[in-house]
């Protein structure tokens, strides 16, 4: 049987990895458009922040291993621009100007997504740019060695957005985030929104919100990004704006897209057509919580996506159960984690739903370095069902929030998440976690 | 309505506050044998290895807030030894010798687990000391701030050994322990029990396993602990060889009790004896893996079960769950947390139990700071069930039990928990979470 795969990164090599493990005779090609694959990508603004470090550090297995040890059939260089499904081929041309057509049985699409590039004057300026692949990770900080940046202006103020911030300012470059959007981090519960915004701008980080971007231009050696009432000025401009799903292909070849335009894929990872397959950012997953389809690309998600479509490739079906949404990210001292749903959302989802914020400790009672631990939790009066958590903290919150991401797999309800024993120890928490404070509060809600 | 309460820490605090809160006009008498009330009792050793801080610190309410805002008639120094069911009276005698006798409509046992004293001789000398109350802390810290201790024998290797190492480490103290038993923390598979021993040896703790304790004898200026064939010698001798329930009361008085002694209850913490409850240290619990009663005294269920004590007492019952067995404790700069069964307890508990151990990190692909974390979770064979999990690592393994602990409490089979949507950022952990690691292995065995 031959599988080609279009796309080398987290889905497409989790995918080809897992098949060729489940029957090693199988003839597996990997068509990358890029020369980089399986690199950590979400470790790019730490790689970025430490002019010590190589980024090619963050390579976990350069493709030799994937070809000499592992017999996949991987081709760096090689864009793939179309798919026909009639005849069952892959075509497209290499880096060196070639053209290239494959059979297939089976194919994976594992596309991934792209930065959303504003349509602006001045986008495409040199000093403008976006990170999302290695090579925009290689070209930033090839731009931080080479030029004198003390000023960086980033539009956008998402997840890389903020991991960027950090970045910067470790490397003592001022920062300036811009954005046309009201709510910083809209969301969160605007009073824990606002603890993780004063933690920037306590650490020198200038926010505008509600900021419209009219244009950059380079103008006596430096950016200048016009927005609705002010001017920003940089010796760099990062494009933070979010990612879109890499479904336009799949689209031309029939393939029925999702929300936000990413293919739409069953819990085997089957799209439309038959015989195509499409895994990790460019498809979608199932809400555990609201049962529908939903567009979050996320890391775990486009391995484990890759692993279900190998296996069912292969004939041994296993289904992704579906996401509940869990996300951590750190905000220079804080950590920023949510699962599930907001209220805003779960009242959008057709929930009825209650929602608290409370503040705990990090640390037992009188327990040295203890800090504020805030979760805001969200439950439906309807039915009692917890339906999502968010927490900011400058301790114990990355993983505290895996314990709710559980409960919501499970359906539970808030009762009976107020009951989970959970761990205690005073460097650790305090008796009641945290999310148990939270749980124990939002029942008198419900 | 006259509700008694004996004893007066977690447990009985908790449903003194608590019954107030749902009926404000009920008669609530606590009676407690000290003078102490609502501490902190596992900040123990975090307070002692700190010459600074003041024991005291260690209050989280004073009696008088009891007394005086939330109107519960709370006497400290009030010692019951007989409880009349026939007659509904408690009965005893206070701190001034002074017989006391209280007749109840609801009585609610909550005495607490005393230290387990070994019948040895020379365990009565003044520097031979266990640590449960915070009378019992108030004299180790005043024997350390007014003794020469340069070296101390601690007996036992449970939770407080544990930490009181670390205690004693900080304030520069040599530590000695020992035990009769061969295995270091028996609960753990070997190569994660080694971890744990060489974090303490290489931190100057010399333990002595395989030791029979005979005698400790004060000689020339210090206390020798005779072992099977050894001598230690100390400046203070901790005893920390565990806990029991204070049961006898309630046994005398004809209630049932359970496993270790403790006293049996229900879910809604009655015990056999109508309108007598009891919750705490003193009582046992459902386990929630095994559905079978178990006798393990931490704090979070103590709270917990005094608050459902309270809501059945004032007729409002909510039932406690169970306990899925979650703990964690500090040792240096080890994080050890264990939920569920381990492999010996799920083959005792009548599983077909499979395990694996991996070694994960605690940040992702080339992420400064990276330290190793151990999983070693055990499975069901015949169901696919996941029975337990244990952890050990420098960073990331306290709260990242939780996720299991939610698990079992929701009995997922492995295949499920496999399946969670837990948190990923670089900082924080790699894209699969170590427990998803050793979930994808230990599925291979099942």
């Amino acid at each position: 049987m031959d599988i080609v795969i279009i796309g080398g990164d987290a889905a497409g090599m989790s995918a080809a990895s897992r098949a060729k493990r489940n029957q090693p005779n199988l003839n597996i090609t990997v068509l990358e458009k890029t020369t980089d694959v399986s690199y950590s990508a979400c470790g790019m603004p730490y790689n970025i922040g430490d002019s010590a470090r190589e980024i090619e550090d963050l390579v976990v297995r350069p493709a030799s291993v994937f070809i000499e040890k592992q017999g996949i059939n991987l081709l760096t260089g090689h864009l793939v621009d179309r798919i026909d499904p009639e005849n069952k081929t892959v075509a497209g041309t290499n880096i060196n100007g070639m053209q290239f057509k494959f059979n297939y049985d089976k194919l994976l699409i594992a596309t991934g997504a792209s930065p959303t590039i504003p349509d602006l004057p001045g986008v495409d300026l040199p000093g403008v740019m976006p990170l999302k692949s290695l090579e925009d990770g290689r070209k930033i900080k090839s731009y931080l060695t080479h030029h004198e940046v003390r000023r960086v202006v980033i539009i956008g103020m998402g997840y890389i957005a903020l991991e960027m911030c950090e970045a910067f300012r470790r490397r003592g470059i001022d920062v300036a985030m811009v954005k046309p959007r009201t709510r910083f981090l809209p969301w969160m519960p605007e009073e824990m929104a606002t603890v993780v915004k004063t933690e920037l701008e306590e650490n020198g980080v200038r926010i505008h919100t509600e900021q419209a971007i009219e244009k950059i231009e380079y103008e006596n050696g430096a950016y200048h990004v016009t927005c609705s009432n002010m001017v920003l000025e940089g010796d760099m401009v990062l494009v933070a704006m979010g990612v879109s799903p890499n479904s336009q292909m799949a689209e031309q070849c029939g393939i029925a897209l999702g929300p936000h335009r990413a293919i739409s894929v069953d819990k085997f990872m089957n799209t439309s057509q038959k015989d195509i397959l499409a895994a990790g950012d460019c498809a979608d997953a199932y809400h555990i919580v609201t049962g529908q389809k939903v567009w979050i690309p996320l890391a775990l998600l486009a391995s484990r996506a890759g692993w279900a479509a190998a296996d069912t490739m292969t004939g041994k079906a296993s289904e992704v159960e579906g996401i509940t949404g869990t996300a951590v990210f750190k905000v220079l001292d804080l950590q920023v984690a949510r699962t599930g749903l907001s209220k805003e959302e779960a009242g959008a989802a057709g929930f009825d739903p209650a929602s608290v914020i409370i503040q705990s400790r990090s640390r037992a009672h009188a327990h040295p370095g203890n800090t504020t631990i805030w979760v805001d939790m969200v439950g439906d009066k309807k039915t009692g069902r917890l339906l999502g958590a968010q927490m900011v903290g400058r301790e114990g919150t990355a993983h505290r929030i895996n314990a709710v991401a559980v409960a919501l797999q499970n359906q539970m309800s808030v009762s009976r998440y107020s009951q989970a024993d959970l761990a205690y120890a005073p460097p650790f928490g305090p008796v009641w976690d945290p999310t148990l404070t939270a749980a124990n509060q939002l029942l008198k809600q419900l």
